[in-house]
């Protein structure tokens, strides 16, 4: 029998990826809506709620069910049908046409970003981040002991890349720059000209573009979005996607990494080795998803996505105009892709209000309403709302807001600001 | 317009993790699969192919996808549904009940290995391994850099795990043993008492027994199937799973991790914590594989395990009987579980084979056969043989695995040994 005393156990958790957990989106949403009350009123956004996806999809991922097509492995780079069919698929914007070997499927877009990270990184190396921009970049790099360098936006040009400060911070150990096009959580997308700016400061500098583009299914402004695969001719690009966002399915946890090779960089560079090993090594997504994509690409029809996108513009234009009784969060600009309004608060104009972090906790202990702060996405002192509700709900979110802010806001404010009803 | 010359990259493939993918088992079999001839007589055993699953899963699977129950994002550490039906299977076997807490879902068994040499990595850390052992077990140990110690078995005992031979490699830096009961390749599993004795050895040792169960549904021998989490009370253990082998649906990626926690060592010794870190920052499986989970563990009827048992024991019987013919290859064990036989190779018995995987090579070049050679699984010089494949296919399988080590065999050794004839 064994002994009753206490046992000195040799093992003990690794701390290495508690200042990169930390960092992630999950860890912000989940510190939020953990103070709610799942007693008080209805809970906004419904967390574990998706739009419907499309049925063409759904029927693409029932027959690989029901044929057992994807019940097998797939190699560890992807299914050769899927990686074609994402190939196929990006071309259609595309002059220099991908095949299905520059594609890898990946679990989800947030694979596909860490495998970037994974395989990029080295000692002293340095890459430039949006500000603000999506956690799992720097939460990667975090956990890869990657330096990260915040580049900034233009509010007055439509909030495009402030070039001048990409060449500023850029220099011999810079690796890359991420882009997020369109961009989560401003919700703006990039002109065909500065793309094309950015690919050619990006040659200069050395250095590649990464491009996560897995909004794109979401724009709903006058502009057609332009894909930055589209200037592989001057730098080498890669691009990330999913069908989380476009198809409203995360949860099938989907998504790939495209690499838009210029001159044989890729394999000059061992970049497209490390790619390979690093996928070895690493989780696969379900071969069950991967064997429905060339049907979900191909198939789904023009509608599914107009439809999406009326949707939210539609909840867009709503949001922006309730936010005109809000005159203490500034949104400088109306959206015209993604599922968000990106806001500044200003903390000074509330005599309780500490920082946009204090704001969220606040916010979700009065009013079981949940936004997040700015911190997430390395800005501190925004907001993002998600409008990707119905319109009642919608409206029941923005009422909560408004009374929020009126009692916690100093007297005298109330009433200086008006910019959320210019534009 | 961007300048012609040819421009200095800035970027590098890293190469941290090339050694661990080389010495994953995706590597090893794609490396042989790509030595047949496509061309050629069917290559075998049939790659991308899976027996069917059951049709209880199947319809959860589909449910899930039409009900869009598992279209969002799902919790970092899974789905609580998921989790909670997870713990109630395991518990059948325990008297020490497990919660829908002290379970975790992962992207298949495999993301629950790396998970686990990730949370307990350390400097100067090492690891006690099967020989032979998973590949991924060790690959995972090469990328996180701890030191692998391999123990043995005792063929005259079962290839029961030879104790004396972890106590003496245990040293203060050991913080875990792994084992993987049913074992593969080996094809043998653990009595009672024998688990009880490794439960007694590792608390004297102050290290946990992290156990691979993935194959507990495919036994097919006299005893009772017994998982290490019966022992929890004499020592911490985190088991493996998920329905990959037991359903068959590798493809469908989703797997778990269940901490059978002994008076609160997993919290004191932040290994919780440090899982639900690592959690974090890691791939998911897909939310609509773990919303189908419940049905598949609870609603999945008895027959369709014992058909698939039979039909392994039935391969197993003609795979074991057609290595009387190939006295070359010895096998000490019929299999009692699992889908492989585990043979012996004795280089010196052929006139032109360095070794196991110069045989392998030379068998998939000459048969389009493909057998994996043991040093994919830490131990030189020994075969692994897939059975799961219906009779004719398998008698196809071992004529030509016959036909081509008469080839090479050198001729006066062709009668001496008879081992295969025994048992």
């Amino acid at each position: 029998m064994p002994n009753k005393r206490c046992v000195e156990w040799q093992f003990s958790g690794s701390d290495a990826a508690e200042e990169a957990a930390a960092a992630s989106l999950g860890t912000y949403s989940s510190a939020v809506f953990a103070l709610c009350d799942p007693l008080g009123k209805p809970i906004l956004p419904p967390r574990s709620d998706s739009p419907e996806t499309s049925h063409t999809a759904e029927k693409a991922v029932v027959k690989a069910v029901i044929c057992g097509t994807g019940n097998a492995y797939a190699p560890s780079i992807g299914l050769p049908v899927a990686r074609s069919a994402v190939a196929e698929y990006l071309n259609r914007d595309l002059h220099k046409k991908l095949t299905g070997d520059d594609v890898f499927m990946t679990v989800g877009c947030k694979q596909a970003i860490e495998l970037v990270v994974d395989i990029l990184a080295k000692p002293k190396a340095n890459i430039l981040l949006p500000k603000p921009g999506f956690p799992a970049d720097y939460a990667r790099s975090i956990y890869k002991h990657v330096e990260v360098r915040r580049y900034d936006f233009i509010p007055e040009k439509d909030f495009e890349i402030d070039l001048d400060s990409v060449r500023e911070m850029a220099d011999e150990n810079t690796f890359a720059i991420f882009i997020i096009n369109p961009h989560n959580p401003i919700g703006n997308y990039y002109t065909e000209a500065h793309l094309k700016q950015l690919a050619i400061l990006a040659r200069e500098l050395g250095i590649m573009v990464v491009s996560d583009e897995v909004y794109q299914w979401t724009v709903f402004g006058s502009n057609h979005f332009v894909p930055m695969g589209k200037f592989s001719s001057i730098v080498p690009v890669i691009t990330l996607g999913s069908i989380s966002k476009g198809w409203s399915v995360p949860g099938w946890r989907t998504g790939w990494l495209a690499l838009h090779d210029l001159d044989g960089a890729f394999t000059s560079t061992k970049v497209l080795k490390a790619a390979k090993e690093f996928l070895e090594i690493n989780s696969k997504p379900a071969t069950v998803i991967q064997a429905a994509i060339p049907t979900i690409l191909e198939k789904t029809p023009k509608e599914f996505f107009d439809r999406r996108q009326n949707f939210l513009k539609n909840k867009v234009d709503f949001a922006y105009s309730k936010l005109k009784d809000i005159p203490t969060l500034i949104c400088y600009m109306k959206p015209v892709a993604c599922t968000f309004l990106w806001t500044e608060l200003d903390p000074l104009q509330f005599f309780d209000i500490k920082d946009d972090q204090d704001f969220c906790n606040k916010l979700a202990k009065e009013e079981n309403l949940v936004l997040l702060p700015g911190i997430a996405f390395g800005q501190k002192n925004w907001l993002r709302h998600s409008i990707d509700m119905d319109i009642p709900t919608l409206e029941d979110a923005f009422t909560r807001l408004k009374s929020f802010c009126e009692r916690h806001v100093i007297i005298n404010q109330r009433l200086t600001h008006d910019v959320n009803d210019v534009n």
